[in-house]
């Protein structure tokens, strides 16, 4: 109700008592529970599970979730955005105009309306964007500018997972950027950068670090990722601890120490029975899985092609890379009789057949290898790369190893650690606006494409990895900035008329002076009182009890244990304001 | 980036330049919208057409639309509501859990997801929020409450119209009342009623009216809807001009004046060839069409099972009436040679045959009626109903006509207008909570259900009524508490070196006093400058010119033409804030 001004609208202060909020808080953890932050927002009353990947929230996150999307609204404002709304669901023909309706998978929900018109719950909106802005931004005098929205999503995860971190319903902020020139996307793209590091910075978790991402089905070439860094996170991160190299695994180029050239040995083949995996063919062999060639069989999602992909025995495969490289979905093969692979004993000298053969750099100029026989329980030793599979070809297929060499500096120096990805950029280029036909004119008549940018942040599970970032064993310790209260008021013993007297009026004056409270005036112990505080997770807890009051204060304790104090009673609010201020 | 003070958050204030605005604005009505407030929508740059009744929104409504929820966050608040969220996508079982994923038409969009499990998208969340509350409210002392959410929705309408006023995706807030007695929902109804009331009110639509009306498939018993009366509307509106009475013309109940007794006249069956509507058969007995019965033919969706209702020959069919006395869906009849009915001679005197048959209130008592012989080309004349069709039962299945008699004073004052229902607020009882198994402990550790009520304003709708209630032909005269900006700064000829000073330094400090702003610096003319700003319909205007400066004012004039002053320059600033504090 509290509109003061002119066009200064509040997310009002919000005050309420603990009694009356609604959701359950309790002390055990759901035996279904993985992760800290799912758990603690089951236990905390914050998210009911309604299906897979689907979640109601209560009143406490949606206080939390308001906060985070309000400081994403101001740094998009900040930035020139202008908020607009898309649709969830979408006509299948839009999706159909960048091609994305054919090229992306079952994450995609489509379904058809009653009138048998096929539609799609949005995951993106990259083409409804273009759809909305083609016709307005026809010349070049309406360049650059920015887009945004928050809105519901749907993605259908094969497997959502740990609470709010994967979901399959989920609110995000995208931000859609349309630009006449590199150079001014650049720009723009930096900027975005920097408000990305404000938004997580006020949302308490500054710990968050970009890193080079692969583009995927996005499209475009340059892209960034924000992560939090922790065990729990889904994504790999390729981090060099010397020059500061950040990037995805997807996106990390894999690079390798040239190795010595001994003389070749002649290709010879050993009778190896039952041995399928590298590891058991070099320990037979006494030879280092570095000098083997291993075979890793991958088939085309749509025409079940398959694709026979070598490199060195110790490495895995990077399939983001692989998947770019060929331009289509694969997934693990099926290896038939009928087919000409030998299961287990696939090599690269005198391999026949129609299949894809790819050939990682880690192969390139190798010789004296051990490898697959391409005939049943039988290896070859003594590969050479260039004498025994003349013309093949070498791209970077492979995943970066811990304790690699760092693909900006070329030491050593590489570390992986895990983290939750709570934002990312991109720069799409012309991905959408050219196959949708959007053009402008330029300043010398020419009818040219815009290009494009696209920053998107998950509001949920934002809210989940500070929740991972910054809690303990008995709730969330939520930062000032988007706890769902400032100050959590504990009248111990409300019904000591001394104690209901004081902390009734000390809630009434934080209220008056702007300070969001949850008041808790329940008859329960000390003990419930303050293990719902701590599931509530609120900065600054505020205790009146028979005993502060003898003594004549208030106690003052923060959630993140950083401070317990005392005030005195006739200063309680200014003390209170003060440590809020801090 | 403006949060002042402690846990205030502002929609900050929100000024730009109409140059970088993203929408066209356009002079011609587009030939496809039939109602104005659409016309203008499009023409104005607010909505844009993605898919039938589904549309993406410009930053102008979208700025409406966020004043608009903010508005009903803060009245739903002040009820002590607690705002949630629910998902969009919902598992079909949840809903089977009431029985309306059977029970609900084509409306309710159902899909599969990817691992086959049937969804259906939201058109409303009664049963979301049972499911939320189910567990937590199993005491009486966790009640009463209301919990609340913005948020989208979809209605697979089978016919879109009129812009905003009839979609298929909307954003809606919708608010759920939960009670352990028939007083406290009263009470709470009521509160909730004046809530609504005040919302619409500071939405700048205080003539919106709360009629009865039909509880249809939400169930329940008590309900009302918000209706803003205009032509355009798709809803009947019965309204007593004397005592007041206001209803749905899908409640309202239809009362007839009571008919003299003349002798009954024998049955008589006469020649009709080829008159099938009762009009054609009147005319050619010369009877009064209110002399007459006529047959109005239905069939079950269900079963497809015929349901034959004959009621007085000058009324109408109030089909929700009829819906609700069958307790299920029907579909006008398609007649066959088969079925045993004579289309167009069909009348209540011997019929025989396999058919529901109704009688409405409009034939209880009547005699020397005409009415259809069951046989091609005959009609009866002189019926009495209680002699030629004993053991008829009579119910109110017709529609009120204008002029007609009160259902609440008895007066013959009824008329009937057009209204666009903004809102609606239900009695719910247990309708959902009984089937779900929702239950609490009383006071007695007696277990009982709880009752409910739920509360619902459409947001896109509700602008679109307001711009149809406040528009002129050059666009829509939105009310200052949510019109997108509050100045249009117009810098007519801004290549004049002082209109330019000028109109720059208006335009900061307006900003700095939190007036939200919007500058056109254009170089076009005035005549384009003040016709956008008319599709923009901003309350104030401020126009700097070179003759007005040459005068030393500024002119300030009113969107809705109530005022057009100047003001001295050096007073400008201040005069508009006055203007707007008004």
């Amino acid at each position: 109700m509290s509109q003061i001004g002119l066009g200064l609208y509040f997310l009002e202060v919000f005050c309420m008592k603990l009694e009356h909020l609604v959701g359950d808080r309790f002390k055990e953890r759901p035996a279904d529970c993985q992760v800290d932050s799912h758990a603690l927002m089951v236990r905390g009353g914050y998210i009911k599970y309604v299906a897979n990947g689907i979640y109601s929230s209560y009143p406490p996150l949606k206080r939390v979730l308001k906060k985070l999307e309000q400081i994403m609204r101001e740094e998009m404002d900040a930035l020139d955005g202008q908020e607009v709304q898309f649709p969830v669901v979408m006509p299948a023909s839009l999706w159909a105009e960048s091609g994305r309706y054919e090229s992306i998978g079952k994450e995609l929900l489509r379904f058809t309306d009653r009138n048998g018109a096929d539609m799609v719950l949005g995951m993106t909106h990259e083409e409804a964007a273009v759809q909305l802005v083609r016709e307005y931004a026809g010349t070049y005098t309406k360049y650059p500018f920015m887009i945004y929205q928050i809105q519901t999503k749907f993605r259908d995860e094969a497997r959502p997972r740990a609470g709010l971190i994967r979901v399959r319903e989920f609110t995000m902020k995208d931000a859609y950027s349309f630009h006449t020139s590199q150079e001014d996307l650049d720009d723009y793209y930096e900027k975005c950068h920097k408000a990305y590091e404000r938004i997580f910075a006020r949302a308490g978790v500054p710990e968050v670090i970009s890193v080079a991402s692969d583009s995927g089905m996005m499209g475009g070439s340059v892209s960034h990722e924000f992560m939090l860094l922790t065990p729990i996170g889904e994504d790999s991160i390729v981090l060099c601890d010397d020059c500061g190299y950040k990037a995805n695994m997807e996106a990390a180029e894999s690079i390798l120490e040239p190795v010595g050239n001994a003389p070749s040995q002649p290709l010879t083949k050993v009778h190896t029975p039952g041995m399928h995996t590298i590891e058991e063919v070099c320990t037979y062999l006494h030879a280092d899985p570095k000098d083997s060639a291993k075979a890793v069989v991958y088939q085309t999602n749509n025409e079940d092609k398959y694709v026979v992909l070598f490199l060195r025995g110790d490495l895995e495969v990077n399939e983001t890379k692989l998947t770019n490289f060929l331009g289509e979905e694969i997934h693990p093969a099926v290896i038939t009789e009928e087919c000409g692979l030998h299961a287990g004993f696939i090599g690269p000298a005198n391999l026949n057949g129609d299949f894809t053969v790819l050939y990682d750099r880690s192969l390139e100029g190798r010789n004296n290898l051990c490898a697959g026989g391409n005939e049943t329980d039988y290896h070859y030793t003594g590969v050479d790369m260039q004498r025994d599979v003349p013309g093949a070809e070498y791209h970077d297929f492979a995943k970066v190893v811990e304790g690699g060499i760092c693909p900006c500096c070329g030491k050593k120096s590489i570390h992986i650690s895990r983290g939750i990805e709570v934002g990312n950029i991109f720069q799409l280029g012309k991905k959408y606006t050219e196959p949708m036909g959007m053009t402008y004119t330029d300043r010398d008549g020419k009818s040219r494409v815009p290009i494009m940018g696209c920053y998107g942040i998950g509001v949920g599970r934002l809210a989940a990895a500070v929740c991972e970032a910054h809690h303990d064993d008995y709730g969330p310790i939520w930062p000032k900035a988007i706890a769902p209260w400032q100050v959590h008021l504990c009248a111990v013993r409300a019904d000591n008329e001394e104690v209901r007297a004081f902390a009734d009026t000390l809630y009434n004056t934080l209220q008056e002076k702007g300070v969001e409270v949850i008041y808790d005036d329940r008859s329960v112990s000390a003990g419930v009182m303050f293990s719902d505080a701590d599931l509530l997770g609120v900065p600054l807890r505020v205790i009146v009890s028979p005993r502060n009051l003898k003594n004549g204060v208030v106690e003052l304790t923060a959630r993140d244990k950083s401070f317990s104090e005392t005030a005195p009673t006739a200063e309680a609010a200014d003390a209170i304001l003060a440590k809020l201020a801090e």
